[in-house]
């Protein structure tokens, strides 16, 4: 507290992210990294802009990583907009569309930023709750409002919400913008893109951070109706020119040229998602269907955090979230097979030792 | 325009920053990068994290490059904060601490990104004209205020302001922050950094885009008392936990870490730039004392714009700006001694051909 501060500073809760140790050996399935790596094409192309060139600043409009990102998903450059991760890209979106009288909606359960924007921009919302499978009824959010967000899949439950649902609620709200953030949708979900052209007020988010496994070259992106983009353009040209270097321009816009690699890793993911979930549930655990790269799993018997606790003693860390209605579940990240093969083993010690 | 938009969305004037030409053989004195390349040292940090360990995020507190940073200006590492860019910083600067009741000051020829926050938080401002000769008087700002901002060395004008005024106005001027922008500090001017143990309320802010040669990383701090630097914490968290990539922290922790390449490089600026200065003064142009990596020219019988444009004929680049006061200048970055040469052959030629 400090008399120096805007009052907004006050009231602010920010995000806490996953936690992200120093020391090694530790198998850390708790931030829904990637098991596998980048793209070596990516990879290439960072290294060979590691050179004086960095003494420039970067392209400010990222055209490059744009007409890519536009080429990949068969939409126009105007279409996309790019940011340092798809958190600075929500933020601009919560900041540039979000502001306006009647609440924002979302669900009760949810990606735990959504709420901390609201803070900073001062958006009322509401939290709609999910009903007992987890499942998100789109029939609840026919009420005035500001805005929809919501992840498909969500996050941190992995459940994924039909593609006509979405269209049945886009069909129905049209005087506010629909917000879908996909960060995880490449591991079995279906993009919402491909209805940009008929619905002027549906965003699309989407990050480098999960399927395509640079989290540590913070790159996002939305994509929808050009008026949407040139909100987030207007946003960004008053916050920030320039937000992604050189070398994440670069990274990134391999990655997507790379689709073989892309379609490699999504597909080990995919199938060692399967085998965890058939090794967990045989042991007991209770795990809604998950379209992410992580699963969401609670034991009838065991105390979660405990059970955290008790995996972490074996260096294997996973995300417990302290909140109503889910302090119960573990959210774990797909590791690679010797990893998951790892949690397999704690854990039949865990239960077995009961 | 967009119904959709935020109502601050249609109000906003963002920043044009200056041109990335896409051509090459240009000669680019227009965006104050530095003409040497970035410590190499830093570049073979940057390549030793081009590896399968971007698929994790990078730490979000960046803790290794504070405490360099800590180390280098002799502070704690809770007296510093990171960010994407000094831009990124200075946007939570504007937000976290300087959003209350009276205007924000800051002087009338200034980096014109400034006016633009304040549009982006709905912040009030006055801009306080600089004497006629591009001098700010302290005095000036001896009137209630949300908080005080400047560039020291100021731009696009170069000029420095004496830490004796700095800390006068900070002894008088208690109850609010008082931002010393010193982004081109380096070249010449005097940090004042070294006031922070002493007044609560200074911030300095700087980056790695101009002595340190890396623009392409994104890369910028602040210092100041630890109060101030969680206000920013605050925003950023609120904002994106992760605004600086692996790269950019291994980097510009390498950066400051060589002192050898970072004390030569600008030695041979402050060199060009004096002969430069020369050279233009020879050929009538008046220029007031840069402290920074650029100068700011005028010539009493010649029209800045139709000079930028016969510089550009010539294919080099530099700064106009269509601004009332200084129409008539020309910001021109300090280039390699090749490239100074070629600009004071080319203004031989456009002033011979009068």
């Amino acid at each position: 507290m400090s008399r120096y501060w805007s009052p907004v500073v006050h009231q602010l809760s920010p995000y806490v992210p996953g936690e992200q140790p120093k020391i090694s050996n530790l198998i850390k399935l708790n931030t829904n990294e990637n098991p596998y790596g980048p793209s070596p094409r990516a990879l290439a192309a960072i290294a060979a802009g590691v050179n004086d060139s960095l003494r420039l600043y970067p392209d400010p409009a990222a055209l490059q990583l744009r007409q890519a990102l536009a080429d990949y998903y068969a939409l126009e450059i105007g279409q996309v907009f790019v940011g340092n991760g798809s958190d600075e890209v929500l933020a601009h979106i919560f900041h540039g569309l979000f502001q306006h009288p009647a609440p924002l909606l979302f669900p009760d359960i949810t990606y735990s930023f959504y709420p901390v924007y609201c803070g900073l921009y001062g958006i009322d919302y509401q939290a709609l709750p999910l009903d007992d499978a987890f499942e998100l009824r789109v029939a609840d959010y026919l009420r005035p409002n500001a805005g929809i967000i919501f992840p498909n899949p969500n996050a941190p439950t992995g459940r994924l919400l039909p593609l006509a649902d979405i269209e049945w609620l886009l069909q129905r709200n049209c005087d506010s913008v629909v917000v879908v953030d996909e960060a995880y949708v490449d591991f079995g979900g279906q993009s919402a893109v491909g209805l940009i052209g008929r619905y002027p007020n549906l965003l699309v988010t989407q990050t480098f951070s999960k399927s395509r496994s640079l989290a540590g070259l913070r790159v996002g992106f939305a994509m929808g109706d050009a008026e949407l983009i040139q909100a987030l353009e207007r946003v960004k040209d008053s916050f920030n020119s320039y937000p992604l270097d050189r070398l994440a321009i670069a990274g990134a816009t391999a990655a997507v040229e790379d689709r073989e690699h892309f379609e490699h890793t999504r597909q080990a993911v995919i199938a060692e998602r399967e085998r965890l979930v058939q090794g967990m549930t045989g042991m007991g655990f209770q795990i809604p269907p998950s379209a992410a790269n992580f699963i969401f799993a609670c034991h009838p018997q065991r105390d979660a955090g405990e059970l955290a606790a008790q995996l972490r003693e074996r260096s294997i860390i996973v995300r417990h979230f302290r909140q109503p209605r889910i302090e119960q579940y573990l959210r774990i990240t797909i590791g690679r097979p010797e990893e998951n093969a790892a949690l397999l083993a704690a854990l039949g010690e865990i239960l077995g030792s009961a």
